[in-house]
């Protein structure tokens, strides 16, 4: 059986990827999302395991001293990391694992896990970004100009990504991801096995 | 707008290459498949620009020099090859073009046109293989023998491939060489322009 395919999921904020993925869940798209750890405290209503493996600073750190943090970033004094073990559990099952996750943490794992993919969304424009930041109408005006510097800048990775899907029609972007799944399962680095079989037999 | 695909497709006689191809088109499939150039004399029936591109010998030697030859073999004393202006003026264009060539034609493209994907058709098992072409019934057991040893010796060089589409079930490896299309289209290299599109908006 061949592995899974890990893919990083990065764009910056308002792009829509939560709905790029929500989407792709919803419509029979196969694949486990990875549960970051953190070293922050809980929310109210957060579950351990679900929204994060929360740990304490001292195991935090013990797992990145033995290298068991694929990636990792700190934030606001905490840290926050995506643990090596559910994800290769899973990929050695065969299952597809996305990280979504910052662009530091994805040039990261590019580092760590050559095999990965990286997939960068685009807004389809940098006007439509701004229009979808507003639209929240939850943040003033000097906090969407923040964001949106900060999406220029996040957004100048995406030239060092694999695949750029635009999320333009909803529909599209969930068909393209999961094009990039059919495409990548049968690169002939995981087909390898399945040519030796054909190759093997002795006529 | 962005450069078409250019797959180069390749497979041992009797994997099922044509049929795949056929049902690719006909299944609303959207790709040019390229027509060859060679030397030797019209059979009845056929067209030029349809079955073949027929050429005198010295107009593809010319052609040759001139570099207007993307890839090419020799066999029986004829010249066969892929002329590149037609190839280019539809990947120019944005459709994707199509290669069905055999594997020393697909290296030669691979090391010209350092873009193109290099899909390899297997089929199922080498049993399988052999029970498709014993099941023609037009060729002798010596033949079908020597036709399964030239099969071995093409499929060595699906290691070399970029892709691996195992033609099973008929609608899989369809579906398999439509996501390999979807996928490349989105590549970066591919939509580098996109992004410099997206970031050019001046705030």
């Amino acid at each position: 059986m061949s592995r899974g395919v890990l893919m990083v999921f990065s764009g910056p904020s308002g792009c829509g990827k939560g709905t790029v993925l929500k989407e792709f869940f919803a419509s029979g798209g196969d694949a486990f999302l990875s549960v970051s750890a953190t070293t922050r405290a809980p929310r109210p209503g957060e579950e351990d395991g679900v929204h994060y493996y929360f740990l304490s600073r001292e195991d935090f750190e013990q797992r990145l001293s033995q290298d068991e943090i694929l990636e990792h970033a700190c934030y606001c004094g905490n840290y926050y990391g995506t643990p090596r073990g559910p994800v290769y559990e899973r990929l050695e099952r065969g299952e597809n694992v996305i990280l979504e996750i910052e662009v530091q943490g994805g040039l990261q794992i590019r580092e760590k896990c050559p095999e990965a993919v990286l997939v960068f969304v685009l807004p389809p424009s940098f006007d439509e970004l701004r229009r979808r930041l507003l639209g929240r109408q939850t943040e003033d005006m000097e906090t969407v100009s923040r964001r949106l510097e900060t999406a220029r800048q996040e957004m100048q990775a995406a030239y060092d990504y694999d695949y750029i899907v635009v999320n333009d029609r909803l529909e599209d972007a969930v068909d393209e991801l999961k094009a990039i799944f059919a495409a990548e399962k049968i690169k002939t680095a995981n087909r390898k096995t399945m040519i030796d079989e054909v190759l093997r037999y002795d006529a």
